[in-house]
């Protein structure tokens, strides 16, 4: 069968080479990456890439966020089946977040042709622009602007911590690769995006491949709580407003209120503080800290945006940063990545993902599905990030079948 | 008696005067100062003070930490009475902390000579650079460094927040001031230094004056939580080493070791911090905290000291910052002000110093004592700093009686 053939016509040791290759572009800390979304380490990995997809006979187009589709056409003029993820980096950053599924889709393309098959349905590499959210706010953003075009002139004026904004990042790429043609929007028949899981769910089960189910839906809030600032030595305890110690009440009352919604399910995380004025011998007069709550069920999330202004005391501020709901992915899509998983011989497992993705919005344009290969102690975002070069070989394995399998259906 | 003489020869409008025009020079926000030691708007209050000294008759002298001795020669050659405290602010600091103490002494040398009264001793008003510590790292510089001359060269290499060294500021002062001659540290016969409170105990016992029995020792510490930095939406709770809430079981466990050690006389303040990678979405991989912890028994101290590593997780860091041993006041002087309190009609109060002045270091030099006024709502290091104008008065008149009693001691 077809996809049979490509999944063993893909090579181990050019997908690694495509890897190793890729983070060569702006190295960071550890032996991890930092190549900031539109940086100048990122335009030398885009050209090292757009020459790559040229040897192949690939034709490459960008669009007005900068991704860039790697289109390998097929025997009839279809909607095109879609792959891909995003080179952009954490500041402290591994080698596969995102990279992965990038350079996965590149070797489906290598396997192809070495295995002599032109499939019915075009074939897209994707590389989302921004998906990190490091330097510009907000992540995913290429995948959001393609799926709805509207967003992007707000984005534009999104600036990074030296004041550069998208707009001008954006017409910088533009100025690079004046000679890349733009298109728009096009029908997809489908997406599929491989992936690092981020998490440690298939590790500690020991299998391979996760065919995901959707992706958790997600609060973000920031609370700023207030006080008085006051002498530290001065101050008798009685007296005091300290905002630090109140916010570590409403942290507690902010975790009781999802132990009671979500139970085992918990996720809740308070990543971000700023306490005022922040001076040892000062009690702080306001701290402010992030929640960050995700849930598979709609419900939960609700009924926590309903009762978290009752864990609050009575000046805090609450403030709503950012909401998604969850996503689920396509039925048929799943069904064909299960397939595909199997054509591996490895196991696989129905898994949830815990992070965004660009799938995220790719979901609201095509049918769409997602698989997992495990991460090393569920560590990424970090130069630790690792997965076993056999477990990256058998998700591209399993992409290619998927993708070779979603590119023959009429 | 002569005492008595120069307390009634004491003016509010002056003293309020002078206080209004010190106010002129670096103002801050909401009506309070930022007048950072050894800046411009400093050099232009002292140039103002240097003035008024000069019209007062009195010989005015700076040394190598820029402190100022505004000084009125006594009937005989006798170690000199001082006072004084500090013209420098916290950023967003009120118009009395430090300056009052100045102001008040200064008032004190113009009721002199409306009363015609020469002391038997002579009388200085002292200025003390950088009692603040917010410009320059340490506070309490200048009195430091007077007390103990060899501190100063380690001194002048500490650095502002643009890079300039106190060496750098200190040779500014000495180019503006250059007409100043310089003297070595002199044998004193008492300092005392009157400030307002800086906390609510005055004001919620409804009395006006508070006679300084000490100042209570401090320890700081730092405390480094470590934990691993992972994706907030993928990690499970279970499978989370999340360095905030580390750090916040840690402030529990370290309040309960202050609570079994101080009961009602704890002071305890976690007021700077600092959390790592401080992302929305990503859990803490280290989360620093400061601890401020005050006490007057240096046993309590030392039993903080001995058991506060037990409360620490097993891999966190804890460095200690700085360490001040409680200071006892001089019963003598003390009963002095106790004397001038009563001069002036109205209750007084034994009362602890929460906070450190420039009196902590001059009690290592000489006889030593503090006289308090009451701070409204305990507030300090605040635009909101104020203390009624009749009680400014009536902690001058006592500060007045005091200084000129001690100054007649033979």
């Amino acid at each position: 069968m077809t996809a049979q053939r490509v999944l063993e016509a893909v090579s181990a040791e050019r997908l690694h080479g495509l890897l190793d290759t890729l983070a060569t572009f702006g190295p960071g800390e550890r032996g991890g990456m930092n190549r900031q979304a539109l940086s100048d380490e990122d335009f030398q990995a885009r050209a090292w890439l757009i020459g790559k997809a040229q040897q192949l006979g690939c034709q490459v187009w960008s669009d007005g966020c900068a991704n860039l589709f790697i289109r390998r056409e097929g025997r009839e003029d279809l909607p095109a089946v879609m792959t891909g993820s995003h080179i952009d980096t954490q500041p402290t950053g591994g080698r596969l977040d995102g990279c992965y599924g990038v350079m996965a889709g590149l070797e489906c393309l290598y396997a192809l042709e070495d295995a002599g098959i032109r499939t019915r349905r075009p074939i897209e590499v994707v590389v989302w622009t921004n998906e990190e959210g490091s330097r510009f706010s907000p992540g995913a953003m290429g995948s959001s602007a393609y799926v709805e075009p509207a967003r992007l002139a707000a984005y534009r004026n999104n600036i990074d911590a030296n004041g550069i904004s998208v707009g001008q990042a954006l017409d910088a790429h533009s100025r690079r690769f004046a000679d890349l043609p733009l298109r728009a929007k096009i029908d997809a028949h489908a997406f599929v995006e491989l992936h690092i899981e981020q998490g440690p769910v298939l590790e500690q089960a020991g299998i391979a491949l996760g065919v995901v189910t959707g992706i958790q839906g997600v609060r973000w809030y920031q609370v700023r709580c207030k006080g008085v600032s006051a002498h530290a030595g001065t101050t008798p305890m009685s007296m005091r407003r300290d905002a630090l110690l109140l916010a570590i009440e409403t942290v507690s009352r902010i975790d009781g209120l999802a132990d009671r919604l979500a139970g085992d399910d918990k996720r809740l995380t308070f990543g971000r503080w700023s306490v005022l004025p922040n001076a040892i011998n000062t009690i702080a007069n306001e701290a402010t800290f992030s929640i960050d709550f995700r849930h598979a069920d709609p419900a939960v999330l609700a009924a926590f945006d309903e009762q978290l202004a009752a864990c609050l005391p009575l000046d805090a501020e609450l403030q709503s940063l950012f909401s998604h709901a969850p996503t689920a992915f396509d039925p048929a899509v799943i069904s064909v990545l299960e397939q595909a998983c199997d054509a591996t011989g490895r196991a696989r497992l129905p898994i949830r993902s815990g992070a965004f993705h660009d799938a995220m919005y790719l979901a609201g344009h095509c049918p769409t599905g997602m698989l997992f290969v495990p991460s090393r102690d569920g560590i990424s975002h970090n130069p630790l990030e690792f997965t076993e070069p056999a477990q990256l070989e058998t998700g591209t394995r399993a992409l290619a079948w998927g993708l070779v399998s979603l590119a023959e259906q009429p």
